[in-house]
């Protein structure tokens, strides 16, 4: 390896003509990243090519000018659609020869599964490897990768599917890049951040920016709007990825101090993983009466393995029928202030807080959309309360956009008043 | 127009350093996608840059090299990251020179605002316009959006939030696209298939495929697993888009006649769409009780606008108490079975269709995972019950993949179940 220089700039070239229609999009591209950031190799380019031998080859061509290493994914299996193999090899002037081994392998596998007759002539194009190239076994499936050094560059071509491209990219090839690695790494950390807008934590954290910028490492922080959250990414290159790490924790600590409360997660963690850590901690159990959210809330707070410890149960109640019945809300609560009021949202609360024997209950009712919006309650009215045994909280909310926004935004809601409620009555 | 070729191949390329991250991806091409086939306009390349202003204008090149039409999102906003404007100024050899009537909107904006002191100067390089490029106004934002042509070819500028690039994509792109459009239209149809395999699938469709290559308009077909259903892809190209919705109707029928009830949607419609639009049809109501899926079957079904005339509601029963309690569900059923089971699985379906007095009941329970697995019942086992008055039916899983993998498949399979016994009895 000595005298080869290190790869410090990469591009990805995700190769099928499914992700170049309105249905399918390339997610094998966000793992990659992380991985050769975590080596401090930076991503510069990424793109999406059909099945189409020169267009890739165009690509390839285009992306081995900019970048040290080009990481390929798709188009390694045994059709004629296949063409990763042969664009590589067109590019890098390399002909193809057939790998016995991998012929052996694959006819195998054929064998193995039971079908007759033996193995298509076909598949054999999986076997065809450019010269030079090393082949790196599929645990998972019946295309190998190809692992191929031109000069100074590298070419790393891995197999579409995600569950059998991340162990190969883990167990085969990450090692093979830490060796040219360029001797640092590139964290990056996120800090996500409820109960403000954009621009007033933007132009709050604005004094933090340039001292993190002329920072040893410098920290470079970009700040960006999500569903029901901002999002703070921070990002910091350094010799080690333990000086990158403290870097990135003394700016978060710093952020944290500007903001407080505010940041609920500075460590990647969702909403749902913060307050299941809480419950957890404390040995609390909740229970959830929903309506407008569907289900959303309890499927959210489900997500995080171990919930079952502490979520007790849960109620769907759209009919107000069913909110008497389930919940014990007074039907007069209902007539008086509405379904969607404060006090109904209490009452829900209460309610499956009270019948199911929990410490936290939680309420949420309103308006999802498109349709059920009045003048003075319009699509996107929320209502939602906590309860608990000392202390019950209730907020009207407005939200913007479609159904499924509404309800993920009054879910986040309804998340951030019981983390709020928590990180309280803990001090 | 006269003598100037139509754009038939198109690439999109989003700009950002964030879509550079394991964090963030560009969706907007989808949409833009969706509208260039729409008008007969393929989709041959699509990259994602950051805030690089010669590696953009490279890849600008690159891709102006193999494409009519170039499509741009992002980096138009005021600051220095904001290089989109710099970069296609350069690709093309314009200069850039200030639009007095850009800059007087963005004044205006500013002090509509209330801002002061008045608009930084920074936020004029948002007026700053190549030589001969046409302003498309945004009525969402800040960022005017740009058209340029080039000799045969053109270069779309896009603002890169969703909600300034869509309107102005449909208001002011469109037009100018469609009269310079290749004279038809790709289209495409998805058809979305359960209860069968990808490789059967396809081996059963196989006879099709060589009649659909060529039919006329040719139809091409690609069949893609996805979590929880299989689905075919098929796209036509034809002079209109009449002719091609006819070709790809006929296709979807011959599918059909082949694959049968496996074929649950041959529209783009989801499950949960499809069995809501059963529901209602037949002025039906359902009430379902869940455990491993925690709250996702119903919050699934709830997606769906008008959901709320048939679900009527649902328990999310976690702990064994919460089935005896909510669902009536024998202590004995879950003592002799396991709480994973067809009968207790059936007795929650009895017991919420009872106790809610609607037409269908459904009721899941099973592992989700990390923790919970047994020798007998690993994770991702999973029973399914549905409960009508005169038919019930219920059936063991056995799922792979993580937590919310798991929870997925589970209600993907409880709505499939629910929908093929609406089928069958409706017959």
């Amino acid at each position: 390896m000595a005298g080869l220089k290190p790869f410090v700039d990469a591009a990805i070239v995700a190769v099928g003509s499914e992700l170049l229609t309105p249905m399918r999009m390339d997610t094998n591209s966000l793992f990659i990243t992380e991985q050769l950031n975590r080596l401090g190799i930076d991503v510069v380019m990424k793109a999406a090519v059909g099945d189409d031998r020169h267009r890739l080859a165009y690509v390839c061509r285009a992306a081995l000018d900019r970048a040290d290493l080009l990481v390929l994914s798709g188009g390694l299996g045994p059709t004629d659609d296949d063409v990763t193999r042969e664009a590589v090899a067109d590019v890098l002037g390399r002909t193809l020869t057939e790998d016995p081994a991998i012929t052996a392998h694959l006819r195998a596998r054929f064998e193995a599964r039971g079908f007759k007759p033996p193995m298509p002539e076909n598949n054999k194009r999986q076997a065809m490897v450019p010269n030079g190239a090393e082949v790196l076994p599929n645990g998972r499936g019946s295309a190998p990768g190809l692992w191929i050094e031109e000069g100074d560059r590298a070419v790393v071509l891995l197999p579409g599917p995600p569950r059998e491209l991340k162990p190969m990219l883990l167990a085969l090839v990450e090692g093979r890049l830490r060796e040219r690695a360029p001797g640092g790494a590139l964290m990056r950390r996120v800090l996500k951040i409820t109960g403000r807008i954009e621009s007033q934590t933007d132009e709050d954290l604005h004094p933090l920016y340039a001292e993190w910028e002329h920072g040893t490492p410098p920290v470079a922080a970009t700040i960006l709007a999500a569903l029901g959250q901002i999002e703070l990414h921070l990002s910091a290159r350094a010799a080690s990825r333990e000086v990158a790490e403290r870097a990135l924790e003394a700016a978060a600590q710093q952020a944290c101090a500007v903001l407080g409360g505010d940041v609920f997660s500075t460590d990647g963690r969702s909403m749902e993983e913060v307050v299941g850590g809480m419950l957890t901690a404390r040995g609390l159990r909740i229970a959830l009466a929903e309506s407008c959210t569907g289900g959303l809330l309890t499927s959210r707070l489900t997500d995080v393995a171990g919930s079952s410890r502490y979520v007790e149960r849960a109620v769907v109640t759209y009919a107000n029928e069913a909110k008497i019945d389930l919940l014990g809300v007074a039907a007069d609560a209902i007539a008086q202030h509405g379904a969607v009021s404060e006090p109904v949202a209490l009452a829900m609360a209460r309610g499956i807080r009270q019948r199911s024997s929990v410490d936290v209950g939680v309420g949420v009712t309103g308006i999802a959309g498109p349709g059920g919006g009045t003048p003075e309650k319009p699509v996107g009215t929320v209502a939602v309360a906590v309860a608990a045994a000392d202390d019950s909280r209730s907020r009207m909310f407005r939200f913007h956009g479609e159904r499924e926004q509404v309800k993920f935004q009054a879910t986040q809601a309804a998340l951030d008043m019981v983390r709020r409620m928590l990180d309280e009555t803990a001090r």
